[in-house]
């Protein structure tokens, strides 16, 4: 994907509506009578249920509305093609915050990431159940909220995370294998805004312990999934998958080390997707704008 | 792996026994002892479980046993391990039938493999509940039988199969996208000589339909399996499996034609590999000797 | 890929012009004025020099144009962006030869793909240096045309191969592992219509004996390349490549049994895509829309 | 690869010689009779040359030598059979030295590996030619030497990194991105003992910038190579080489970020597979006992 952000200031529109014809054609006049240069556009067509959705890209050097003169202007088309549409702008930068448990190898991946310029977002805070991972946010300068979740009290640790997504305005929470389960209520509180990566291909190997199961079965080839949190556990829509190739010879021990390099790119490419608004969700799947 | 095959007249040699000091030396010694020089040795151990696993393949051209001979002279070995053994040799070519419901690929595949001399196999007959492959089957030369398969009347059929399968001393049997389960019957006839393709990565999406779910779910690869039939549908030691990257753009059809392609590797991949006599089962699970 | 093709006429436009303001909106209006449904738009920008290339696809069932008033229309347009571009009609199945010598997998596989639906084309003839092929052209129905290829006398050869070419109209080129050197006056005549497989993830190993060569050097992953023909050997647009992973067990033999099902793969798709007017060259590189 | 080496003190054998009966039960009876349990055993023959190698692990809890007795009591079958041998110790725990110049994530990688248990040695000095990973260094603890490179005084940098080197008895020098050309005086000191990573599927783009002349040559595929260095620059053994698929959207840019996750995966998987002794050259190629 071109490193446009990186050089202009754009805009990236999302757009999500029935499917008919001169849609693309009111979308692309609308940002070339405003002085937009589209720099990307893609589109995907469902045409079973009859839904079209496009990610447009347009440079914002002459574009001369701003946000608020933005909503007003597109409401009449938005109205008549009955849009759900999102605007943002890469000026915007997203605040992250990032769970973790025990285990750290997806939170260095993305901290290291985040460090040299892989992942444009803020990262204001980690919070975890357990208190191992404070040194490596130290290191990498990040606060680190340590918030126990125990036994039936899970209530009280949830309040005190939200508490802290709010203080910090968090757009988007990451699990980099927090081993908790979210309630309801939190799920709903971030809609399309948890991303979590579980280990192993799914929907094989959902739930508790992967890699044994993987190992149990006989499988060749083991997985990682990244995918949106919601109400139902391991089900959310798919955003990433990869494997990795194992033998007879992989005990469960080498496909956990195995699997550690898979988690953290596909969770990674999920983390960087999202923040370049690539990511259209509908039913439970995902739309990757590439 | 090598192509010795081609070249010498080699023996293989398959174990599976409790775990034991002693038990590579006095094989390895053995072989020597015969005349025999040792081509490949690859071993597996359960540490877990206790169990040891061994190919070991050498050139019989001064060996100075028979089949039979080694029987009488290896038993004194065999019963002091506990070793449940079987000897192959490459001057003994396999017979394979394949059975083909309508979809094609896989059988042709298979064909053309054998055609050109990847597939050191005899293949008496081709097996198939629909005369549609009857063409195919006539360009490469193989007898085709037409078994329909009734409502209610499966056991007629499977009955006339069996009896092809003896009249042609039938070793190992290919389900090359064959449409019909097999009776437990049927399958305990042929234990671990029945060789099914599935076109999804097991466990997930097992039974029918696996392209239709893995598209309604939305996974990002999709997947095809070889394993051998158990009586339980799919559930099978896995062979080999393998993956390829699919988009929201993908449709059914799509995913069913990129499929075709996973499918006839994984399944020639089981075929050659059973062939060449590196595949030991043990519990539900596979262990491949490359 | 959607398998819209299949259901409406469609029509393609590939667009190739500077970049500049406007041209989405332009082209999109003119596309909705004349009554098309958009089915796929996709660009692409290279923004050091300063090129948008894109590929746009609408349903025909109300579009007003035919192919002689679209060029009439579309011309001013045109003109004014500086647009170099092609028409496709999803009616207009192109005619295809396919050139092959000794080895057949890559023409076996190309032949079945056809026969069951996979490739949208005529194949109205095969053309070998060698009579080899004839049996899987009867088989497939395909007329076949031997044209021995003498040394010194590789012109004749050519001016006969050209000569069939026109008798048939074709369209397309497909070297199905053809292994003469085609002159560059063949190739001129041809532009981007001569599609090749080479047998290395190139520009490794490219010129003769790739896969010895591969074997030499001890490499991990062996490779195939498809690309568009042009006067210097293996180095013309690459439209797509692949790999398989190998091993110090594996000899050369092994190296061309693993790299055949690379080969039929990476030039299958090659066709496809070009096929489907999914390709569009620039500088000596593939811009592939999918 | 299973995890043997932790739970167990073993032994590993590695063995290369001319191909002659025998050798295979010589060493196992040896092991045997020695009181060792052979835990794996895998071997190659390269028949064309008549050459064989083995890797044999075995379990030294019973085992009745120590390295110096080995030494005599192996010497007899070592000299009939011509054996080039070498006899590692899973108590030996190697010291690694890593290079580095300014791209850290090698680096980053190989130290939270090594954190968190996955590479099993001492890490007693990073060496660079640059400051800026002085803080990476000082957060896991690990002395770091600035041994600036200048232009006309690379010898007497050398001098200053070969005497650290001796002075913590280096066993295996790892390049992680270090920038720099080694003279073919510091590479014969460390012979099959100096581990580079290079930023392509080698033979192809070695030299300067691969990420450019993959670009440049619109390739479908990027990939990674690790190598042993000798005196060629890019001509070492190979290790291990993994790739990524790019498209036309990917600039040089993507491509550098797409690669680093190769580059780290592909050296640390060298690494290991030296550190587990699975990796045995001959002339320029490899063989990994996996």
């Amino acid at each position: 994907m071109p490193e446009t952000d990186s050089v202009f200031e754009t805009a990236v529109l999302l757009v999500d509506c029935p499917d008919r014809k001169g849609i693309l054609a009111a979308i692309a006049d609308f940002i070339y009578l405003h002085g937009g240069n589209v720099l990307h556009a893609d589109q995907h067509q469902d045409n079973k249920r009859g839904l079209f959705f496009m990610r447009i890209e347009w440079d914002l050097k002459d574009f001369d509305l701003d946000r608020k003169s933005f909503q007003e202007q597109f409401e009449p088309i938005a109205r008549d093609f009955q849009i759900d549409w999102q605007l943002e702008l890469s000026r915007d930068i997203p605040s992250v915050a990032i769970f973790v448990s025990k285990y750290q190898h997806c939170l260095v991946d993305l901290l290291y990431r985040h460090q040299i310029g892989e992942l444009k977002c803020k990262i204001p805070l980690i919070i975890s159940n357990h208190p191992d991972a404070q040194v490596v946010a130290g290191h990498y300068g990040i606060p680190y909220h340590h918030v126990p979740v125990e036994k039936g009290h899970k209530q009280e640790a949830e309040s005190a995370q939200v508490e802290l997504l709010r203080q910090h305005s968090v757009d988007l929470v990451v699990l980099a294998r927090y081993m908790q389960v979210l309630s309801g209520d939190f799920v709903s509180a971030y809609p399309r805004r948890i991303i979590n990566v579980h280990h192993s291909f799914l929907p094989a190997f959902s739930g508790a312990q992967p890699y044994r199961a993987a190992f149990e079965r006989g499988v060749k080839l083991i997985g990682a999934t990244s995918h949106y949190v919601t109400e139902v556990l391991d089900d959310g829509p798919i955003i990433e998958q990869d494997v990795v190739r194992i033998s007879h010879r992989d005990q469960v021990e080498d496909l956990t080390q195995k699997g550690r390099d898979l988690e953290r790119m596909v969770l990674a490419r999920a983390v960087r997707w999202h923040m370049d608004h690539r990511i259209l969700c509908y039913g439970n799947k995902s739309v990757i704008f590439d």
